[in-house]
């Protein structure tokens, strides 16, 4: 609970002054004010947070969090449960769609064991951090214990010290892999919303009507039965979540208070990153979200937490998939920020600004506007 | 009109065949089904246009063309057309918002003059192409000649048999540059459709509510003037077109031809590939539209075509900035198709085809299924 604790009062506010840098910047290129959209914003809450107006992301990483649920008993999933450790080896393997994915971005996939059902060899090359073989069946006590919420989430805090002091990550894409999954997902943002479970419930890999009406049904009835405080995202983790998503929670905790923004993948990622704000809001700055998944509740968590998605590719995939996808546009908007050049540097008038010369005298280069903002510590 | 015609008549059909290979393997891969979005088809149509499963793009080219308009003179856009070969100049220096964005995906920018009012220096590293020193006023008379119109096609086809022999282009995105040239842009699906002109009319650079009036009033009239024919796309683009969007109509025609794969741009560009498939529909199958612009006469234009944007991201810059933020999930979609690995590769029991073994069996590996697909001419 310490880490946890010590964690959360760590997250810093990211830079104003290099936000507002940034957007001057961006408004004085010699092209049309607003232009490039939605790479804007992007660009300058990444120079916020990396304070500088020229960001590289030279260690870029995906997280896939493992774990197995023990609702699966209640038939939610087209697949058995000896998939997710199958998985798991098809991504240290490096043939998973995640891997391919992140290999095509310069990013390297890291997987975790937050609760696999499975015994996997120590030398397997993964990060062992495994809290329970599986999630009890929620439809009958609680997913986990507070202690056990508590302990996924620190886990998640620990691989982001790891993959920031060892190997200098300034990149994190999350992603997970776990038989059954959408169901606490589902679970997880109706508790917090309040919405009726079926607007938050979709087909996850792909089950039929009947399958989904059960799906519903089982959500309900852990609902029911557990009443999770909605003002505890803890109470929320331990009773209807997973271990996994207890890891995603920790890992977006701790790389906002590691100043690492996060690319948050789809319906499963996005409720780790829910429990993650709901806990400590301030975790938001660094939050950004890839895409909007097909999975019907994935929109909602996204409103809640006030994120628009980068892409709209229609994936239901999850492992990470969304957010290597989203990564170029990441380093899109940074190069957008650093290297187009203003009307003033390129000799062009902005029409834009016609009798505002002052306002234009006042815009400095790149460089000088970099030595004027304030570092954020 | 010897090369127009040659060149559309040489365009043929992607290889049924490797789209069939291709969606079956993507069927067959170790995740849900269809889980991959809209990256599954636009594999499936990339591996048909290539003819193979392993597509890579090594030899990625923008072609950004440029032109002026006549009707500046109506007072539709902010800039004055000065702009234009400055922005042309900005594209050479490699400052402008493509440089940057086509610079971090790896294609090369070439900028082609169809009909820019300047007259550039010949050893400057562009297409030199000039039909004419700007369009005609389109509101007193046809923006150019048929004989124009159809020259400016033939410099588009001309600029991509160069590229494809001289560099090996293998991937061409479209882009352009031209004060005013949303007008003629918007003009062109007002003619083709029969659309009322304000509902596919936009800002532009940023117009106010008066100038977005006169820009309507001014289409509006050159409509009533010269009542260009929707089933003669020659005659739409002569009497409300320009050189530059003659030129990337060109360019869709001839990359078509030559079987190279088209990411088409925003508005500009769109018109420009609205044109080539009025002539030649056949060059549809080559046509990928990277995404939909904040103009409202974009959407119209890729409905008409039958084309889903790839990206959402409210850009309304041009130059070919879309098509180079698109190229990343072209390659990613090839990636996929060649790289993530089936069920049966993994020994993973495929969950959803229970009970179908025998189709199972049928389906060999990458290479097994490559070798009998039938390769297009």
């Amino acid at each position: 609970m310490h880490l946890l604790q010590s964690t959360m009062a760590a997250i810093r506010i990211p830079s104003q002054a290099f936000y507002q840098a940034a957007t001057q910047r961006l408004a004085d290129q010699a092209r049309p004010k607003g232009s490039l959209g939605i790479l804007e914003p992007l660009a300058a809450r990444l120079a916020a947070i990396a304070a500088t107006l020229d960001v590289r992301f030279r260690h870029k990483f995906i997280v896939t969090c493992a774990g197995d649920h023990g609702v699966v008993a209640e038939g939610v999933s087209l697949f058995p449960q000896e998939v997710t450790p199958q998985m798991v080896y098809n991504f240290v393997q490096g043939g998973a769609s995640v891997s391919v994915l992140a290999a095509h971005v310069g990013a390297r996939v890291r997987v975790a064991d937050l609760g696999v059902n499975h015994d996997f060899p120590p030398n397997l090359p993964i990060f062992h951090c495994k809290i329970g073989k599986g999630t009890a069946n929620f439809t009958r006590q609680p997913a986990m214990t507070r202690d056990q919420a508590v302990r996924s989430l620190e886990a998640g805090i620990e691989i982001v010290n790891r993959l920031v002091d060892g190997e200098g990550m300034d990149l994190l894409g999350t992603g997970d892999m776990g038989i059954g999954n959408t169901t606490p997902s589902s679970a997880i943002i109706a508790a917090f919303s309040g919405l009726p479970v079926q607007t938050v419930t979709g087909r996850g890999t792909g089950i039929d009507d009947v399958m989904l009406a059960n799906k519903i049904a089982v959500i309900e009835r852990a609902l029911a039965l557990h009443r999770p405080d909605p003002n505890d995202a803890l109470d929320v983790l331990a009773k209807v979540g997973g271990f996994e998503i207890g890891g995603l929670a920790g890992l977006v905790i701790g790389a906002a208070a590691r100043g690492v923004p996060v690319l948050c993948d789809g319906l499963i990622s996005t409720a780790g990153a829910l429990i993650a704000c709901e806990l400590a809001p301030a975790a938001k700055a660094y939050l950004f979200a890839s895409h909007n998944s097909v999975e019907i509740g994935h929109r909602c968590m996204l409103e809640r937490m006030g994120l628009q998605p980068l892409l709209h590719l229609d994936f239901r995939l999850g492992e990470g998939t969304g957010a290597a996808a989203a990564m170029p546009l990441l380093d899109a908007a940074t190069r957008v920020l650093a290297e187009i050049k203003t009307f003033r540097e390129v000799g062009i008038h902005d029409a834009q600004n016609k009798g505002d010369e002052t306002r234009e005298e006042s815009v400095g280069s790149l460089e000088s506007v970099s030595a004027q903002a304030t570092v954020a510590p």
